[in-house]
Protein backbone atom coordinates (compact mmCIF):
# COMPACT_ATOMS: atom_id res chain seq x y z
CA UNK A 1 0.00 0.00 0.00
CA UNK A 2 1.25 3.71 -1.07
CA UNK A 3 0.17 6.11 1.38
CA UNK A 4 0.43 9.90 0.06
CA UNK A 5 0.13 12.62 3.15
CA UNK A 6 -1.83 14.79 0.90
CA UNK A 7 -4.46 12.18 1.04
CA UNK A 8 -5.00 12.36 4.63
CA UNK A 9 -5.73 14.35 7.49
CA UNK A 10 -3.68 14.94 10.22
CA UNK A 11 -5.60 12.79 12.44
CA UNK A 12 -4.75 9.89 10.16
CA UNK A 13 -1.23 10.61 9.92
CA UNK A 14 -0.82 10.93 13.30
CA UNK A 15 -2.11 7.03 13.69
CA UNK A 16 -0.34 6.35 10.94
CA UNK A 17 2.89 7.72 12.08
CA UNK A 18 3.08 6.30 15.76
CA UNK A 19 2.29 2.58 14.11
CA UNK A 20 5.13 2.72 12.29
CA UNK A 21 7.74 4.06 14.68
CA UNK A 22 8.00 1.75 17.45
CA UNK A 23 8.85 0.88 20.05
CA UNK A 24 9.07 4.45 21.53
CA UNK A 25 10.88 5.23 24.94
CA UNK A 26 8.89 7.45 27.45
CA UNK A 27 9.70 10.39 28.82
CA UNK A 28 8.12 11.38 32.22
CA UNK A 29 8.67 15.26 32.31
CA UNK A 30 8.10 16.95 35.45
CA UNK A 31 8.01 20.65 35.30
CA UNK A 32 7.19 23.54 37.75
CA UNK A 33 3.68 25.39 37.00
CA UNK A 34 3.08 29.01 37.23
CA UNK A 35 2.34 28.95 41.35
CA UNK A 36 4.91 26.41 41.84
CA UNK A 37 2.49 22.89 41.58
CA UNK A 38 4.30 20.61 40.14
CA UNK A 39 2.97 19.20 36.18
CA UNK A 40 3.53 15.39 35.13
CA UNK A 41 2.91 13.92 31.80
CA UNK A 42 4.28 11.50 29.89
CA UNK A 43 5.83 11.72 25.91
CA UNK A 44 7.01 9.17 23.57
CA UNK A 45 8.26 11.45 20.36
CA UNK A 46 11.43 11.31 22.44
CA UNK A 47 14.88 10.29 22.30
CA UNK A 48 18.64 11.22 22.67
CA UNK A 49 20.07 13.26 19.94
CA UNK A 50 23.67 14.13 21.44
CA UNK A 51 26.43 12.42 23.52
CA UNK A 52 28.35 15.53 24.95
CA UNK A 53 26.69 17.56 25.71
CA UNK A 54 24.11 14.77 26.54
CA UNK A 55 20.90 16.24 24.45
CA UNK A 56 18.05 14.68 24.56
CA UNK A 57 15.12 15.41 22.31
CA UNK A 58 11.11 15.82 23.34
CA UNK A 59 8.76 16.93 20.64
CA UNK A 60 5.33 17.98 21.91
CA UNK A 61 2.57 17.68 19.18
CA UNK A 62 -0.22 19.12 19.18
CA UNK A 63 -2.71 16.26 18.09
CA UNK A 64 -5.32 17.10 16.20
CA UNK A 65 -7.76 15.47 17.58
CA UNK A 66 -7.36 19.00 19.70
CA UNK A 67 -9.10 19.37 22.84
CA UNK A 68 -8.29 19.68 26.22
CA UNK A 69 -5.34 16.79 25.14
CA UNK A 70 -3.85 19.46 23.20
CA UNK A 71 -3.79 22.30 26.49
CA UNK A 72 -2.16 19.32 28.46
CA UNK A 73 0.21 19.34 26.44
CA UNK A 74 0.75 22.98 26.39
CA UNK A 75 1.35 23.05 29.51
CA UNK A 76 4.28 21.12 29.60
CA UNK A 77 5.90 23.42 27.22
CA UNK A 78 4.75 27.09 28.68
CA UNK A 79 6.06 25.46 32.12
CA UNK A 80 9.37 24.32 30.46
CA UNK A 81 9.57 27.65 28.68
CA UNK A 82 9.05 29.83 31.64
CA UNK A 83 11.12 27.95 34.14
CA UNK A 84 14.11 27.05 31.88
CA UNK A 85 14.15 23.73 32.91
CA UNK A 86 12.65 19.97 33.01
CA UNK A 87 12.72 16.42 34.31
CA UNK A 88 12.75 13.07 32.00
CA UNK A 89 12.38 10.83 34.67
CA UNK A 90 12.26 7.23 32.71
CA UNK A 91 8.91 4.76 33.35
CA UNK A 92 9.30 1.70 34.24
CA UNK A 93 6.92 -1.82 34.64
CA UNK A 94 6.05 -0.89 38.25
CA UNK A 95 4.41 2.26 37.56
CA UNK A 96 2.88 1.74 34.33
CA UNK A 97 -0.18 2.31 35.60
CA UNK A 98 0.15 5.75 37.55
CA UNK A 99 2.34 6.96 34.49
CA UNK A 100 -0.33 6.31 31.60
CA UNK A 101 -2.80 8.35 34.33
CA UNK A 102 -0.95 10.83 34.40
CA UNK A 103 -1.29 11.49 30.82
CA UNK A 104 -4.88 12.94 31.57
CA UNK A 105 -6.40 16.00 31.46
CA UNK A 106 -6.27 17.55 34.54
CA UNK A 107 -7.21 21.26 35.80
CA UNK A 108 -4.07 23.47 35.40
CA UNK A 109 -4.76 24.61 39.21
CA UNK A 110 -4.41 20.73 40.40
CA UNK A 111 -1.01 19.15 40.52
CA UNK A 112 -1.44 15.67 38.92
CA UNK A 113 1.12 14.21 41.42
CA UNK A 114 -0.86 15.04 44.32
CA UNK A 115 -3.89 13.45 42.77
CA UNK A 116 -1.94 10.47 42.11
CA UNK A 117 -0.49 10.00 45.06
CA UNK A 118 3.40 10.08 43.92
CA UNK A 119 6.07 11.73 45.56
CA UNK A 120 8.77 13.48 44.59
CA UNK A 121 12.50 14.23 45.37
CA UNK A 122 14.22 16.99 45.32
CA UNK A 123 16.85 17.96 42.09
CA UNK A 124 20.37 18.53 42.26
CA UNK A 125 20.82 20.95 39.58
CA UNK A 126 16.81 22.39 38.68
CA UNK A 127 14.29 23.89 40.89
CA UNK A 128 11.84 21.56 39.58
CA UNK A 129 11.49 18.27 41.52
CA UNK A 130 11.99 14.61 39.88
CA UNK A 131 9.63 11.56 40.96
CA UNK A 132 11.20 9.82 43.95
CA UNK A 133 9.71 6.98 42.36
CA UNK A 134 11.78 7.05 39.09
CA UNK A 135 14.64 4.54 38.72
CA UNK A 136 16.28 7.20 36.30
CA UNK A 137 15.93 10.77 36.16
CA UNK A 138 17.35 13.57 33.40
CA UNK A 139 17.73 16.99 34.88
CA UNK A 140 17.68 19.19 31.89
CA UNK A 141 17.56 22.88 30.26
CA UNK A 142 15.96 23.34 26.78
CA UNK A 143 18.53 24.74 24.42
CA UNK A 144 16.92 24.48 20.98
CA UNK A 145 13.48 24.61 20.04
CA UNK A 146 12.22 23.90 16.28
CA UNK A 147 8.72 24.55 14.98
CA UNK A 148 7.25 22.12 12.90
CA UNK A 149 3.77 22.42 10.57
CA UNK A 150 1.21 24.66 11.22
CA UNK A 151 -2.33 23.94 12.27
CA UNK A 152 -3.75 20.40 13.65
CA UNK A 153 -0.73 18.16 13.78
CA UNK A 154 2.01 20.48 14.16
CA UNK A 155 4.69 19.97 16.93
CA UNK A 156 7.24 21.96 19.01
CA UNK A 157 10.43 19.86 18.96
CA UNK A 158 12.55 20.92 22.29
CA UNK A 159 16.27 19.87 22.59
CA UNK A 160 17.14 19.19 26.52
CA UNK A 161 20.76 19.01 27.70
CA UNK A 162 21.13 16.80 30.45
CA UNK A 163 22.90 18.95 33.53
CA UNK A 164 22.61 15.76 35.67
CA UNK A 165 21.65 12.05 35.26
CA UNK A 166 20.13 11.23 39.02
CA UNK A 167 20.20 7.05 39.05
CA UNK A 168 19.32 4.70 41.54
CA UNK A 169 21.91 2.29 42.77
CA UNK A 170 20.30 -0.89 42.30
CA UNK A 171 20.08 -0.04 38.67
CA UNK A 172 23.37 1.12 37.80
CA UNK A 173 26.99 -0.70 38.73
CA UNK A 174 30.49 1.77 39.29
CA UNK A 175 31.42 1.18 35.35
CA UNK A 176 27.98 2.93 34.65
CA UNK A 177 26.00 0.25 32.93
CA UNK A 178 22.30 0.41 33.39
CA UNK A 179 21.02 -2.87 34.29
CA UNK A 180 17.80 -3.51 32.46
CA UNK A 181 16.55 -6.00 34.14
CA UNK A 182 16.47 -4.00 37.51
CA UNK A 183 15.44 -0.97 35.28
CA UNK A 184 11.98 -2.95 33.80
CA UNK A 185 11.51 0.22 31.28
CA UNK A 186 8.27 0.12 29.20
CA UNK A 187 8.18 1.56 25.30
CA UNK A 188 4.89 2.75 23.86
CA UNK A 189 3.09 1.53 20.69
CA UNK A 190 0.21 2.80 18.90
CA UNK A 191 -2.91 3.92 20.35
CA UNK A 192 -3.58 2.28 23.88
CA UNK A 193 -0.35 -0.26 23.13
CA UNK A 194 2.76 -0.60 25.09
CA UNK A 195 5.54 -3.25 25.32
CA UNK A 196 7.64 -4.87 27.88
CA UNK A 197 11.21 -4.90 27.37
CA UNK A 198 12.02 -8.36 28.58
CA UNK A 199 12.69 -10.38 25.82
CA UNK A 200 15.97 -9.12 25.00
CA UNK A 201 18.74 -10.40 22.37
CA UNK A 202 22.52 -9.90 21.93
CA UNK A 203 23.89 -8.90 18.22
CA UNK A 204 27.43 -8.62 18.40
CA UNK A 205 28.34 -5.55 16.50
CA UNK A 206 29.96 -6.65 13.11
CA UNK A 207 33.61 -5.74 11.51
CA UNK A 208 33.87 -6.03 8.13
CA UNK A 209 35.99 -8.43 6.80
CA UNK A 210 37.67 -8.32 2.86
CA UNK A 211 36.37 -10.70 0.79
CA UNK A 212 38.70 -13.58 0.11
CA UNK A 213 39.37 -13.73 -3.42
CA UNK A 214 40.07 -16.57 -5.60
CA UNK A 215 43.24 -15.56 -7.21
CA UNK A 216 44.42 -15.21 -3.43
CA UNK A 217 43.63 -18.96 -2.47
CA UNK B 1 23.89 7.82 41.94
CA UNK B 2 24.81 11.56 40.65
CA UNK B 3 26.28 11.73 37.56
CA UNK B 4 27.78 15.24 36.01
CA UNK B 5 28.42 14.94 32.54
CA UNK B 6 31.39 17.34 32.86
CA UNK B 7 33.00 14.76 34.94
CA UNK B 8 33.46 12.01 31.96
CA UNK B 9 34.15 11.42 28.69
CA UNK B 10 31.87 11.80 25.55
CA UNK B 11 32.53 7.83 25.37
CA UNK B 12 30.99 6.85 28.81
CA UNK B 13 28.28 9.55 28.51
CA UNK B 14 27.37 7.73 25.04
CA UNK B 15 27.45 4.19 26.83
CA UNK B 16 25.11 6.01 29.83
CA UNK B 17 22.44 8.16 27.73
CA UNK B 18 21.64 4.74 25.39
CA UNK B 19 21.67 2.65 28.54
CA UNK B 20 19.05 5.19 29.55
CA UNK B 21 16.87 5.99 26.86
CA UNK B 22 15.29 2.55 25.84
CA UNK B 23 13.94 0.96 24.05
CA UNK B 24 14.63 2.97 20.77
CA UNK B 25 13.21 2.37 17.46
CA UNK B 26 15.28 1.34 14.29
CA UNK B 27 15.84 3.34 11.29
CA UNK B 28 17.50 1.21 8.65
CA UNK B 29 18.25 3.43 6.50
CA UNK B 30 18.87 3.31 2.75
CA UNK B 31 20.68 6.07 0.87
CA UNK B 32 22.46 6.59 -2.97
CA UNK B 33 26.32 7.09 -2.79
CA UNK B 34 28.32 9.33 -5.25
CA UNK B 35 28.59 6.84 -7.58
CA UNK B 36 24.88 5.35 -7.47
CA UNK B 37 25.54 2.56 -4.99
CA UNK B 38 23.03 1.81 -3.00
CA UNK B 39 23.91 2.71 0.83
CA UNK B 40 22.38 0.88 4.10
CA UNK B 41 22.91 1.58 7.88
CA UNK B 42 21.02 1.19 11.45
CA UNK B 43 20.19 4.21 13.06
CA UNK B 44 18.67 3.91 16.92
CA UNK B 45 18.27 7.98 17.72
CA UNK B 46 15.54 8.12 15.77
CA UNK B 47 11.56 9.29 16.26
CA UNK B 48 8.85 10.42 14.89
CA UNK B 49 8.38 14.52 15.51
CA UNK B 50 5.54 15.75 14.12
CA UNK B 51 2.46 14.37 12.23
CA UNK B 52 1.50 16.90 9.85
CA UNK B 53 3.71 17.27 7.80
CA UNK B 54 4.65 13.48 8.79
CA UNK B 55 8.44 14.32 9.69
CA UNK B 56 10.85 11.91 11.70
CA UNK B 57 14.41 13.16 13.09
CA UNK B 58 17.28 10.92 13.02
CA UNK B 59 20.81 11.73 14.76
CA UNK B 60 24.03 11.00 13.57
CA UNK B 61 26.18 11.03 16.17
CA UNK B 62 30.11 10.63 15.83
CA UNK B 63 30.74 8.45 18.37
CA UNK B 64 33.71 9.37 20.57
CA UNK B 65 35.26 5.73 19.93
CA UNK B 66 36.10 7.14 16.62
CA UNK B 67 37.81 4.91 13.93
CA UNK B 68 35.62 4.26 10.81
CA UNK B 69 32.51 4.08 12.56
CA UNK B 70 32.13 7.79 12.74
CA UNK B 71 33.06 7.19 9.13
CA UNK B 72 30.78 5.31 8.32
CA UNK B 73 27.74 7.57 9.64
CA UNK B 74 29.13 10.13 7.41
CA UNK B 75 28.92 8.28 4.70
CA UNK B 76 25.11 7.85 5.36
CA UNK B 77 24.54 12.15 5.67
CA UNK B 78 26.97 12.61 2.88
CA UNK B 79 24.42 10.69 0.65
CA UNK B 80 21.15 12.05 2.11
CA UNK B 81 22.49 15.95 1.43
CA UNK B 82 24.03 15.36 -1.66
CA UNK B 83 20.89 13.69 -2.80
CA UNK B 84 18.06 15.64 -1.03
CA UNK B 85 16.62 12.00 0.01
CA UNK B 86 16.84 8.88 1.99
CA UNK B 87 14.01 6.07 2.98
CA UNK B 88 13.79 4.69 6.24
CA UNK B 89 13.26 1.36 6.27
CA UNK B 90 11.59 -0.67 9.47
CA UNK B 91 13.66 -3.32 10.71
CA UNK B 92 11.59 -6.45 11.74
CA UNK B 93 12.41 -9.60 13.57
CA UNK B 94 12.80 -11.40 10.04
CA UNK B 95 15.94 -9.09 9.16
CA UNK B 96 17.18 -8.70 13.07
CA UNK B 97 21.26 -10.11 11.77
CA UNK B 98 21.69 -8.54 8.53
CA UNK B 99 20.00 -5.48 10.22
CA UNK B 100 23.21 -5.88 13.07
CA UNK B 101 25.51 -6.89 9.72
CA UNK B 102 24.57 -3.83 7.78
CA UNK B 103 26.07 -1.74 10.66
CA UNK B 104 29.35 -2.89 9.82
CA UNK B 105 32.05 -0.55 7.98
CA UNK B 106 31.90 -1.62 4.56
CA UNK B 107 34.64 0.38 2.43
CA UNK B 108 32.67 3.21 0.79
CA UNK B 109 33.20 1.17 -3.14
CA UNK B 110 31.65 -1.84 -2.02
CA UNK B 111 27.52 -1.40 -1.62
CA UNK B 112 26.12 -2.87 1.89
CA UNK B 113 23.17 -4.26 0.32
CA UNK B 114 24.84 -6.62 -2.62
CA UNK B 115 27.94 -8.21 0.25
CA UNK B 116 24.86 -8.63 2.80
CA UNK B 117 22.44 -10.39 -0.17
CA UNK B 118 19.94 -7.93 -0.12
CA UNK B 119 17.36 -7.04 -2.73
CA UNK B 120 15.93 -3.23 -3.61
CA UNK B 121 12.52 -2.19 -4.87
CA UNK B 122 12.18 1.23 -6.67
CA UNK B 123 10.73 4.29 -4.22
CA UNK B 124 7.45 6.29 -5.41
CA UNK B 125 8.85 9.71 -5.09
CA UNK B 126 12.51 9.23 -4.46
CA UNK B 127 15.28 8.31 -6.96
CA UNK B 128 16.63 6.25 -3.38
CA UNK B 129 15.28 2.69 -3.52
CA UNK B 130 14.04 1.41 -0.72
CA UNK B 131 14.76 -2.48 1.10
CA UNK B 132 12.62 -5.22 -0.40
CA UNK B 133 12.57 -7.09 2.54
CA UNK B 134 11.04 -4.38 4.94
CA UNK B 135 7.51 -4.13 5.63
CA UNK B 136 7.54 -0.70 5.90
CA UNK B 137 9.22 2.45 4.07
CA UNK B 138 9.22 5.79 4.64
CA UNK B 139 10.40 7.58 1.66
CA UNK B 140 11.84 11.02 3.04
CA UNK B 141 13.71 14.32 2.25
CA UNK B 142 15.83 16.13 4.73
CA UNK B 143 14.09 19.45 6.01
CA UNK B 144 16.21 20.86 8.51
CA UNK B 145 19.64 20.00 10.08
CA UNK B 146 20.91 20.77 13.66
CA UNK B 147 24.76 21.07 14.91
CA UNK B 148 24.71 19.40 18.44
CA UNK B 149 28.26 19.84 20.46
CA UNK B 150 31.29 19.72 19.05
CA UNK B 151 34.13 17.13 19.06
CA UNK B 152 33.65 13.67 20.35
CA UNK B 153 30.15 12.67 20.97
CA UNK B 154 29.37 15.73 18.90
CA UNK B 155 26.23 14.97 16.28
CA UNK B 156 24.25 16.38 13.54
CA UNK B 157 20.41 16.10 13.96
CA UNK B 158 18.29 15.67 10.83
CA UNK B 159 14.74 15.88 9.97
CA UNK B 160 13.15 14.64 7.08
CA UNK B 161 9.50 14.97 6.09
CA UNK B 162 7.67 11.94 4.78
CA UNK B 163 6.55 11.96 1.18
CA UNK B 164 5.03 8.71 0.86
CA UNK B 165 4.52 5.49 3.31
CA UNK B 166 4.82 2.42 1.50
CA UNK B 167 3.74 -0.64 3.65
CA UNK B 168 3.10 -3.87 3.16
CA UNK B 169 -0.48 -5.13 2.68
CA UNK B 170 -0.10 -8.03 5.37
CA UNK B 171 1.00 -5.20 8.16
CA UNK B 172 -1.89 -2.74 7.36
CA UNK B 173 -5.77 -3.09 7.67
CA UNK B 174 -7.53 -0.26 5.49
CA UNK B 175 -8.62 1.59 8.23
CA UNK B 176 -4.42 2.52 7.84
CA UNK B 177 -3.94 0.53 11.41
CA UNK B 178 -0.22 -0.74 11.75
CA UNK B 179 -0.47 -4.92 12.92
CA UNK B 180 2.54 -5.45 14.91
CA UNK B 181 2.05 -9.11 15.24
CA UNK B 182 2.43 -9.06 11.82
CA UNK B 183 4.98 -6.22 11.61
CA UNK B 184 7.78 -7.93 14.54
CA UNK B 185 9.35 -4.90 15.21
CA UNK B 186 12.41 -4.65 17.12
CA UNK B 187 13.67 -2.06 19.60
CA UNK B 188 17.49 -1.09 20.06
CA UNK B 189 19.03 -1.21 24.09
CA UNK B 190 22.04 -0.28 24.90
CA UNK B 191 25.62 -2.09 24.13
CA UNK B 192 25.15 -4.82 21.93
CA UNK B 193 21.23 -5.75 23.34
CA UNK B 194 17.95 -5.53 21.12
CA UNK B 195 14.47 -6.26 22.65
CA UNK B 196 11.45 -7.68 20.53
CA UNK B 197 8.12 -6.10 20.74
CA UNK B 198 6.14 -8.89 21.81
CA UNK B 199 5.13 -8.35 25.93
CA UNK B 200 2.20 -5.75 24.62
CA UNK B 201 -0.32 -4.11 27.16
CA UNK B 202 -3.29 -1.90 26.29
CA UNK B 203 -3.89 0.64 29.17
CA UNK B 204 -6.84 3.44 28.08
CA UNK B 205 -6.27 6.60 28.25
CA UNK B 206 -7.43 8.49 31.02
CA UNK B 207 -9.96 11.10 31.26
CA UNK B 208 -9.78 13.60 34.31
CA UNK B 209 -12.79 12.77 36.61
CA UNK B 210 -13.48 16.11 39.18
CA UNK B 211 -13.04 14.20 42.82
CA UNK B 212 -16.47 13.76 44.83
CA UNK B 213 -16.68 16.07 47.52
CA UNK B 214 -17.96 15.43 50.64
CA UNK B 215 -20.08 18.42 50.56
CA UNK B 216 -21.73 17.06 47.39
CA UNK B 217 -22.98 13.49 49.05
Amino acid sequence: MEINPGDHEAKELYKLLIGCVVPRPIAWVTTLGPRGLVNLAPFSFFNAVCSSPPTVSISFSYKPTGGEDGDHRKDTLANLRREGEFVVNVASEPNEAVMNASAAEFPRSESELEALGLETAPSVRLKTPRLAVAPIALECVPVREIELGDGPGSATLVLGEVLRFVIQDRVIDERLRIDLAALRPIGRLAGTGYCYVREIFSLERPSYEEPTRESDG
